[in-house]
């Protein structure tokens, strides 16, 4: 590491060659790797996007000229560049920042981002801010091919157009999305690669803006002439670079979509350090959709841009062939498609995380629910998580569970969530959002087949005094909150909910008979949840209720152990508040 | 009327000659104003699109093939052809229908829609389930140039391109959207006309589809020689029509934005036949903003294709210039933007009604919040309504204050409002929301200038036994239900809570004192809402909550009166709800 090493900001790369630029990426490389393999990360994204990276803080001067990176998944060579390399080059400093832009790291970051499709509006603020500032400095945009088809990035690239003013939208074009490439869009990038950006069919040059191509977009001089030639530009300029995701390590390259980011990892061989094993969620609904597809040509499964998420694997995806559908990312898409898919009579299956839903609240109200069509929708990761705050998961229940006509069910247990499965694919009446829990439980009880009977409780143990309402994946902590409670001989009730969606009246009602307290439990924040509109129903009567769930805020990586003590989700905390009442 | 009176399904016009088709075009604009004029509604829209719609149903066989309008501005004369004539002919059958398409009323209808930009995936998905099923027929997205700007179209274009079937999409190009068009797009629209569709650089086909143009929009002969060569294609197919806005009626055509929707009006003069007069909230934040922009060049007002709805007048906008930025109808990227102003230390105000911020929810959270960015919205029309089931603004506290880090304000009067705005445009910590009330109230108390003590409520009243909590515009409802009470001797304390995204532990702790029951009161849904979180703070404790406000549901044209009954929101029920608590 000759060069790495003495690089604190971006002007410390302004003196070196072309030659001494080039080794300094392979340094860059190197370093990614050594973070990926350590504690896993984007690894893809940030192989590609190296010279480009190199080429913009050389020509540009970060901070004063800003640099607005698409969901963040390729910042690490920016952070190298930027004051931070020593998360990459030591093991002890790597937790100490996100994977992700973020402006309290860095002033060289602007937005903390993890969603896609993001970079081009927000660089138009920018530059608009600066426009009526009366200053002068270039706003770049950087965004990867995969982002584009998502909506917010192309309202974002027409307004950008028109923008009358500096702003530098670059096109990282690595032909590839999370997974391969899906849209129209992807016909024009691909007719400009193979006219080396001659084609006069040129959507963005339709739209307004000066375009121009870098047939090699890893090579730092090709970048750094086009760079220069738009630099200070004072209208809209789109410069569309040719890039190989994974670039410089062989298993990249080689497989793209499983390496867009993966887990700890051996360098010399590519072997994951961590293996999963044991039933998920993930093998459990693939194999159980190929089930139903092969039975079934109605049945229709569909992603946006994220199969890897879900186990549909290449090999699947193949298998499940045309009653497959990746609208690559293009979430508000896929909403509305489906249920105009249940409208024509399909079944269609919408599997999204959780985070990734929050994109199409109005399509969930207006497509779906309005219209009242059978669409199933399956959330992932939906759960109180120690993710980067991009990507909680907590939020979907008030998101969901607050539009009228869906309904959400969160199933308990894997015979549980087939059942569902298999009656929400049937059913005609209802929008249905299944919450698909984190991790497998098996349930002896024997469970329902038909759900048509919407909000009706399953009273799991008969008991007085306490009632505990746990849903879905929080149903073993009532379990445990139960068997807890016993040893202060209190035999409560158990109740699990399977709806999100509405409460049972008449099972709430009948707790009044012979219980003092309700309690709910719920995977996700309290506030516009689940466990709030038990309380709302009891709140004329003497019944007292505690609920428990999540705080409405932003957590950034925090282990969950943290999350649930902080919380007092354990347990013993929910027990003791439970004995705390009638003190 | 020798035309339209015969028709009761599309095949009646099937036998009729371009001459007839052109008669019964006349007496279709004509059963247009008499019901626009008569029960208001949107003008310009359906007076451009007849020759199209009579088009469309002489060439295709509806509802075998299946037309998909978007947003549904534009589909009187698509009801007039399809068995609803009779609600534009005869003033006792108006209201019978609604001014948007809609499955219950016909089989010619597919889907409830009053949102833009959402055709086109609509489209995909039936094709997609034609496919599957092994049908034949054709299916198509007819959808306005205004609307092209949304994300979800630009989406759902993309997916089109590369469906390898059957879908026929028709830009009705009117040169508007609600307003004048903003953005790229609209510069590639311009080139096609101007070249009669011969431009090389086109969207379009850079996306993949083939490509038509109807250089007169409203000549039916040319509309119908163009889509029967595209019916029955087995690929994406889009055609390009140019037609006039408001055709035909000459008001409209001079003065298309002004014309795009109306209140019922004399045919003859054009002159409405309301007049709305005193105060309203879009002439104060009109005449706010421009005194502020006057004095302050880092105020800049934005609006998504909708200044109109909040006094934005042409004329507003001329004098607000650099700092009034129109996005098109792109909501998505109207947070985004504003969030990016605000971080480059612009003081942006995003105005939205509440049915349409539905649109944002992943920016709000994700550009928006995480970044915590102190950008302004004004929410307008957030209220229980009587307004179509696409329309209604009853859901945006849940959508918004269940959201971390976003302040939403409630102000109850204008005074209280004025203030508000003030202290959101100067503050630095937070993104703020106010939720402008629909009726202009006056307050005789001394409004705060400081909301920085975020989620401190204000005792209005000092009373015992009961606690009022009268939301925003539902703070005069608390006072008439205060007067009430003292019929009963009762007086309650009553309280302006100002913010709907937290709750005032102290002050609820302190009503513990001397109270028994809290009321809570809000303008929207309960479920996920304002009263709830309050019913959770007291639910381990014996204060009695109740909780007023709308049920979550999709209600269609019903009268105010008729849902504020249905919701106990008369001061009578509320003060027999209260009283009943203790019988």
């Amino acid at each position: 590491m000759s060069y790495l090493e003495k690089i604190n900001c971006p002007k410390d790369i302004k003196h070196l060659s072309i030659a001494q630029l080039e080794a300094l990426a392979s340094e860059i490389r190197e370093a990614i790797l050594k973070r990926d393999s350590t504690i896993g990360g984007h690894v893809g994204p940030n192989l590609g996007i190296v010279e480009a990276t190199i080429a913009l803080h050389y020509t540009f001067n970060s901070p004063q000229d800003k640099i607005v990176f698409d969901v963040s998944h390729q910042c690490y060579p920016h952070k190298m560049l930027t004051g931070r390399k020593q998360a990459f080059l030591n093991e002890e400093d790597m937790q100490k920042i996100s994977g992700y832009t973020n402006q309290d790291e860095s002033e060289h970051d602007f937005f903390k981002v993890g969603h896609t499709s993001t970079s081009v509006s927000l660089a138009c603020g920018l530059a608009k801010a600066r426009d009526l500032k009366g200053e002068s400095h270039n706003v770049i945009a950087l965004i990867g091919d995969g982002s584009l088809s998502g909506g917010e990035a192309l309202e974002g690239i027409s307004n950008a157009a028109v923008l009358n003013s500096n702003i530098i939208v670059i096109v990282n074009d690595n032909e590839m999305s999370i997974a391969e490439n899906h849209g129209g869009i992807y016909n024009n990038l691909r007719l400009l690669r193979e006219t080396n950006g001659q084609a006069e069919c040129n959507m963005f040059k339709a739209l307004g803006f000066e375009y121009h191509y870098v047939k090699d977009g890893n090579d730092i001089a090709e970048l750094i002439e086009t760079l220069n030639k738009v630099k200070d530009t004072q209208h809209p300029v789109l410069v569309h670079i040719h890039t190989l995701k994974g670039k410089g390590y062989k298993y990249a390259e080689e497989n793209q979509e499983k390496w867009h980011w993966n887990v700890p990892f051996d360098i010399e061989s590519g072997k994951e350090k961590i293996q999963f094993s044991g039933e998920n969620y993930n093998d459990i609904t693939a194999e159980y959709l190929l089930n139903k597809v092969s039975q079934d040509n109605k049945v229709v499964v569909i992603s946006a841009g994220t199969p890897g998420a879900f186990g549909l694997t290449p090999e699947r995806r193949e298998k499940l062939g045309q009653n497959y559908v990746d609208v690559g990312i293009a979430e508000e898409h896929a909403v509305a498609f489906s249920s105009a898919l249940a409208k024509g009579g399909c079944k269609p299956v919408f599997m999204v995380w959780s985070s990734f839903l929050q994109r199409t609240y109005d399509q969930l109200s207006q497509d779906l629910a309005i219209n009242n069509n059978p669409a199933v929708i399956l959330t992932y990761a939906g759960a109180i998580s120690s993710m980067d705050v991009t990507h909680l998961g907590c939020f979907d229940i008030p998101l969901v569970s607050n539009i009228p006509n869906l309904v959400q069910l969160a199933p308990t247990a894997k015979e549980e969530y087939v059942a569902m499965l298999d009656w929400a694919l049937e059913q005609k009446e209802h929008p249905v959002i299944i919450r698909v829990p984190t991790t497998v439980f098996h349930t002896q009880e024997k469970v329902e087949t038909d759900y048509s009977r919407v909000n009706s409780y399953k009273t799991v143990q008969e008991g007085k005094d306490v009632a505990i309402i746990a849903l879905g994946s929080f149903f073993n902590l009532g379990r445990q909150v139960s068997n807890e409670l016993e040893k202060h001989n209190i035999r409560p009730t158990l109740i699990n909910p399977r709806y999100t969606t509405g409460i049972d009246k008449d099972a709430l009602n009948s707790l009044k008979k012979s219980h003092q307290i309700v309690v709910t439990l719920e995977d996700g924040i309290l506030d516009g949840g689940f466990g709030e509109k038990i309380t709302r129903f009891y709140g004329d009567s003497s019944m007292k209720v505690l609920n428990f769930g999540a705080a409405k805020e932003f957590v950034d990586r925090c282990p969950l152990e943290e999350l649930y003590a902080k919380y007092h989700l354990t347990p013993r905390q929910i027990v003791e508040d439970i004995l705390a009442i009638n003190k």
